[in-house]
Formats: C-alpha cells, sequence, structure tokens
C-alpha cells in the first residue's frame, strides 16, 4: 500500500481524555475513532490489526476442534426470559422494541442463543461432543466507557460454547479451551496468566479469566511468580496435552482481586513467588454445566437410553480489546511496537526523498518485487524526513526499509528493527535475493 | 471436516412456509435457522459460504483502489438529524434509546457516518480521491421479512463511499465501484445487469441496480438482450478502463420497473431484443455529489485555493443475501450447486462403508493428502450410501470423490461432477499424482 493513497490520519498532538497509553496511541497513530461515547470506528490501520487478531483465533479455536458459525446481533427477549437473565442483566443490555412491539435486545452474550440452538440439534450423543463458535459484535451500555476500545460498548468477542453429555467431558472441552487460549495469546506476543476467577452474571463454579500483566490493568490480580516460566506445547494434540497442560497451569495459585484470600496466598505461595500487580482480562472460560440447558430443555440421550441435560461451557476472548492489550505490552516512548503476527503490515518502506527521481525508481522496483511476498506500507508521500521516520516508528510495523539519496550512489539500504533500534546497511541487490529465499509468513 | 465432527443439521422434509427455492434449500442443507423473524442465525455451512463471498468482494474492492475501515453498528441520531434522514427514514430504522436517554439507532446503512469521518480528515485536494469500504451488518425493521436472507431485518452489506474534489473525478470514482461489481459477480458464477435505477432514500440523479436474472426476483426488469453477450475485461486497469466498459454497458437499455416507460423501451430496443423478466438486486450505486457533505460541512480545498463540498457517491452489496442468489442462480432438482469461487468446501470425500477398515484406511489416507491442497468435507458417516449421495447433492460441492467396497479391489475411486452428474473413474494413485499437480485455487 502506497502512503499517498492509504488513508492514516495520524496525530501530531497528545489526545486530551486519554488516559492510558494505548488509548493515546491508537488515537495518535489513527487507528480509530470515536464516533460516540464509547463507540469506536475502526480506521483502515486498526481495522487491519482487528483482522489479523481475529485470524488468529479462528485458527487456533479451528486447531482446538471448534466450529464456526455466526449467530445475530439482535436477540428476541424471550429466550433470556426463558434463562432468567433479562430481569437480572439491569442496564447495562441495550434494549428495544421492534415494530410490532416485540422485546428485542443487543446481544452483550449469546448462552441463551446458542442454548437454543442446542436444544433443537443434540439430542443424541452421537451429536457430541461440541465446540461451536463465532465472532460476532456485542454491545453493553457501559455507564462509563473508558481506556479507548479497552472498555468501550460496541465491541468484537469471540465467543465458543462447548456441549457434552457427562460433566467429564465437559472439563475435557474446557482444559481444551484452556489449553487453546494459551496459544491463541502466546501466538500474539502476549503472556496471557490464567487465574481463577468469579463466574458472576454468567454463572457456574468453575471459571478463569486469561490476564496480561500491566500496570495500567484495571484487575488487581495475586500470582504466583512461577506461572511465568511454563512453557506451552509447540505443537498440540489437543486430545492428549490438554488436561496435563492445564493441570500444569492451574496447580499454581493465581486469583483475580475478586478471590484474593490473604491467608491462601501466604500458604500455598512462597514469599519470594509472591506477584502482586494490576492486569488486563483478554479472556474468560466458564464451565457451568446445566445452567442454561435446564431451562431450555436441551436435553441428550445418552448411549444407555438415559435423557439428561447437556453439560455446557463457554469461552470468551476480547477481539478488539486485544489489539489494545497487545498496546499496552508493546510499546516505547517512541509508539507501537506491533509483535509480527499482529501488525498491519509485515514491512515499511520509506523513500526519505522523493524529489529524486532515481531513487523514486529503486523505491517503486523494491516495493513492487516485496509485494509477492509480504504486505508493504510504502511511505512515497512527499512530507520531510522527520516526520516520517516518526511516523512510522508511531505506527510499530516491526521491520522499516529505509532508502535515501545516499541509496543510489551506494546501491544500499537501512533495515531498522523497530524494538532494537538496530540498524544493518545492505546491499540492494543483496536484499533482492534474499527476498526471494526467506519469504515472511 | 470429517462430516462426524462437523454440525451440519440438513433436514430431510420440505421446509414449510419457505416461497422461494434458494431459503428453501438453505433450510434443508442446514445453512440457517431462523432465530426470529427476519433474523437469522448462520450455521457452519452457510457461514462458509457467506465467509467466501465477502473474501471475493474485498479482494474486488481493494483491487479497485478502495480502503477497509469499520464503522460500528450503532449510531447516533444526531448525525442522521443533521443530514434530515432521521424522520424520513421511518419504522424500517431500529431506534432506541442509550441509557443516558441519548437517541440511538441501529445503521441501515452509513452515508452520515462517512460523510462525518469526511469532513475531519479530508480537508485539502492531496487527501482524494478516496474510496472507503466497510463489511459489517445492518438492520433494516423490514414490516414484511421473506425469502429468507434474502429480505431480512438483519443482513451483511458491503458498503463503498467515495470522495472526489470534483464532479468529473466523482463519476470517475463511479466508474471504478461500477466495473469493479461488474467483477464481483462475475467471479460468484453470476451474471449481473447494471440498470438505470431509481435512488430513492440514498438521493442523487445517478443510480444503477446490479440484477440477476431470476424468475423468482422481486422486482421487474426490462432489459435489451444484448447486454447479456457482453465481456468483462480479464485483468483490469482501474485507471484506464472504467469509462470505456461503463460506456459500452449503458448505452444499452436497461431499467427496473420504478424506470420502465414503455415508449422508451420500444424505441430503443428492437423488439427481438428485448427481454421483459424478474430479478434479484445485489447491488447498487449512487451518485450523489454533495447531498450529504453539504450538510455535514465537509468541504475540500482545491489546488486553486477555492474550497467547495466534497463530492461523494455510495455503492452497495448484499453479501448475505448473495448466499441466496447463487442458490437462485445455480441449483437443479436434487439441491445446490455452488460455483467453485464460493462453495464453502472444494472437495467432498464420501466413504460409502466405513465398516469397511480396509476402505476406511484409503479413505482417511485420501483425506489426509487432499487436505494440503484443498478443503474437503469427508463423510465418514455411519449413514446409508443413499444418505450420503443424496446430502451430497443437495449441499452442492462441485466435486465428489466416491469409494466404496470395490475401491479396495480395483484400486479405483469415483469423481463426480455434481453440475453435470458424470462420473469417471480414476486410479487412487493417479488421482494422489495428480493432487500435486493441479492444485485448486
Amino acid at each position: 500500500m502506497k502512503l499517498s493513497k492509504y488513508f492514516l490520519p495520524t496525530l501530531k498532538e497528545l489526545p486530551k481524555d486519554a488516559e492510558v497509553m494505548s488509548h493515546r496511541l491508537m488515537l495518535r497513530a489513527g487507528m480509530i475513532r470515536q464516533a460516540s461515547s464509547g463507540i469506536y470506528i475502526w480506521l483502515p490501520l486498526g481495522h487491519a490489526v482487528l483482522k489479523k487478531i481475529e485470524h488468529i483465533i479462528r485458527e487456533e479455536q479451528t486447531n482446538a476442534g471448534a466450529i464456526e458459525l455466526l449467530m445475530p446481533t439482535i436477540q428476541s427477549a424471550d429466550i433470556w426470559k426463558k434463562s432468567g437473565r433479562y430481569d437480572d442483566y439491569g442496564a447495562e443490555m441495550l434494549r428495544m422494541k421492534d415494530r410490532h412491539n416485540r422485546d428485542i435486545l443487543y446481544g452483550p452474550t449469546n448462552e441463551e442463543q446458542i442454548t437454543d440452538i442446542s436444544s433443537h440439534y443434540f439430542k443424541s450423543y452421537k451429536t457430541l461432543p461440541k465446540i461451536l463458535f463465532h465472532i460476532q459484535w456485542k454491545f453493553r451500555d457501559e455507564v462509563r466507557p473508558r481506556f479507548g476500545v479497552m472498555r468501550c460498548k460496541e465491541f468484537l468477542m469471540k465467543d465458543s460454547y462447548s456441549f457434552d453429555v457427562t460433566e467429564e467431558d465437559g472439563k475435557e472441552s474446557y482444559n481444551k479451551m484452556f489449553l487453546s487460549y494459551l496459544k491463541t495469546f502466546q501466538r500474539m506476543g502476549l503472556k496471557a496468566v490464567p487465574m481463577q476467577a468469579e463466574s458472576g452474571p454468567i454463572g457456574g463454579n468453575l471459571s478463569h479469566e486469561f490476564i496480561i500483566l500491566a500496570n495500567t490493568g484495571e484487575s488487581k490480580v495475586y500470582v504466583d511468580k512461577r506461572m511465568l516460566e511454563l512453557n506451552i506445547p509447540e505443537s498440540i494434540d489437543y486430545e492428549k496435552d490438554s488436561k496435563g497442560t492445564v493441570e500444569s497451569w492451574t496447580k499454581y495459585y493465581a486469583v483475580t482481586e475478586d478471590m484474593y484470600d490473604e491467608k491462601s496466598f501466604e500458604k500455598n505461595v512462597d514469599e519470594e513467588n509472591r506477584l502482586v500487580m494490576r492486569g488486563i482480562e483478554v479472556g474468560h472460560v466458564f464451565y457451568f454445566g446445566d445452567k442454561y440447558t435446564k431451562p431450555f430443555n436441551a436435553n441428550v440421550q445418552d448411549k444407555d437410553g438415559t435423557i439428561s441435560p447437556i453439560q455446557s461451557g463457554s469461552y470468551g476472548i476480547g477481539v478488539s480489546r486485544l489489539v489494545a492489550a497487545v498496546i499496552e505490552a508493546s510499546h516505547d516512548e517512541k509508539g507501537i511496537i506491533w509483535p509480527e503476527s499482529v501488525s498491519p503490515f509485515d514491512t515499511a518502506l520509506i523513500n526519505l526523498n522523493p524529489k529524486n527521481d532515481e531513487l523514486v525508481n529503486i523505491c517503486d522496483n523494491l516495493y513492487n518485487k516485496m509485494l509477492s511476498s509480504q504486505t508493504v506500507l510504502y511511505d512515497d508521500t512527499s512530507n520531510s524526513v522527520g516526520e516520517k521516520l516518526t511516523r512510522m516508528d508511531l505506527i510499530g510495523i516491526p521491520k522499516q526499509i529505509i532508502l535515501g539519496n545516499k541509496s543510489v550512489e551506494n546501491k544500499t539500504l537501512e533495515i531498522k528493527d523497530r524494538r532494537s533500534g538496530e540498524t544493518v546497511i545492505e546491499n540492494i541487490d543483496k536484499f533482492l535475493e534474499h527476498l526471494n529465499n526467506d519469504k515472511p509468513s
């Protein structure tokens, strides 16, 4: 993408009212624009990152055996009355009436809708186990939206739902999602720590939040430091690896504020391993058995003929929130530093002097050749050298290829690593040769 | 995907109340489920097709130079009051109040929101031309939703918006989108005919509907037959090809009912070329100049310093409706016949007798090898031969690979073309050799 044709409205001034770094950087980098309180427009750069994160989540859900469908955003109030949550949910639920005066709402989550689906299709043990997921916009009418897309009203969520015949199988599904979450966040360059958590309005008694440690987080957390050293299997066999890996994580003490108990923290964690920090919730998994299937009469017949409620859990990832979480975890004073896996473009190409025709030819040629193996943001604008370099550091593409007047004489270019700031001078022909050999994934 | 693990709730009985073939087939093939009146759940097979169609549209928008962003579903009423359409839109607009009693609505379209964006960012001729697009759910509270996803309330739409300094440039953007629409529908195996149309509540005086000819269509159309023979350039240079190609289409008479005038039809089209049919609208393009930019004070400064309203157009494609339109255009008495480009899976693999262990080994091996170059739906279930063949014909994957007991003795498989019904017997080893050579795209 040539920057002259792109739509990248970066800001020079520091945005007022943006309290946390990710919000400030997303505004400055031209990733988002507030449409109204707590509701955001995803400008092209922000949208590109959102899609990358969505893609990783989708792949890892599929790897774990989950099947994608898509439920609508607008739901009938009837199914929420059936579960009893229509009154419980309070003012956070966006309610409305359709033209025939029927109560409808913008889904804040989908337990009711998917349970209704399961009650129609999963009547025999032969159809189970199943994990279904969708990636869809949700709405929660936050009383005080803040921190940009971190706590906003309209947000993109991946939510999965598991359906099993027995509690034992249900816990296995829970473990699969638990493990896939570890992998998902790892692929985004994040260390997410699973912590015992309250299950709140979703219900059930087994629940973990996946939390990124960050000083700007909203939740206070109490963690056994040794968890930070744990490894995630490189290639996962979900049938075999789930239970063991989950146990290797859950044996350590790690809780959110709601579940914190001073005595057990001190009893279970040696002083040198106690970590008290703040964190950002990026995922939440729940096992709630028959909480929803019972009122929906979602029953399944087992091999021996017995009929009982389907055993269920639900598993959420905050897709749009993750864009901010990655920034909180990966930035410096110059701006964002994207992990390769979620960067809006693989590589940045900068022509420092587009008035130099020979240089323009060299850069155009490079750009066209690079495009066959990667996505490139090519700064071909007539902005000043300072503006170009500052802007590219701000928007955080991990690898920058920089060419100036000297590139014409010396036939060289500069390769800059955004994270370390280190630069390497390379011969242009050599660079082109390498292009064909090591294509970025 | 092994069918035993998939979620494909096909129906044996003919669905009641489904009037048109696409609706009937989508229900029977387990593609959708109605959540409430006019609101649908996209089950995995339907979702897979929806994503394929979305992907083609995204690629062709990008090829035409449009840039993707994402606007939220919930909009403030304020911007609609500014354009004057808040009152005009009537009961079709889903209106609500947030917890602070502010008027908000579920966007039925996005002219206001994008014009508001343009008024903040496109102040100089240097920032234009721009075409921005997004693919987002919309809501229109139809008084009588019908024909399944063809006329439903919550639907997925791709909408683009063009921004130019002059009317001349604006028309060029219009032509680019016009041409990209021809290409987009062609890639889905559809012949979409652009017709002069009323611009209705969107406004402006230049507008074309893209219409698939089908007896079940809602609109009556009057067309010069010779348009059906026109070709679309194989590879398009949008800067050079747009105007000429558009003129080669618009020189023929083709109108929707609203614009029909008997006299001009008879005057402009020789009797043997007059075609009167029904059609399904799948796209609609509008050029409306400053209709929205004027009330939003979205002004741009030209090279010479003059300041004038940005010239705009909008361009919609019904993404979810297209799933139904493709089926209307491509089915037979047995079921759906997907064009390769939008098929939920590239290939179907059927094991007619999973009780034969040797046959299972052969099929499993085939399946694993096929997966490296294509997506496969593998029927490994214990259903009867009849059920398997009927179901696979119903869901319409264009290529079926069928193996039965004889495959073990003869080391052969049957390749069936869903459209023609023709079958070819091939040696299994030869088939595997071919796999490596001609990978489906």
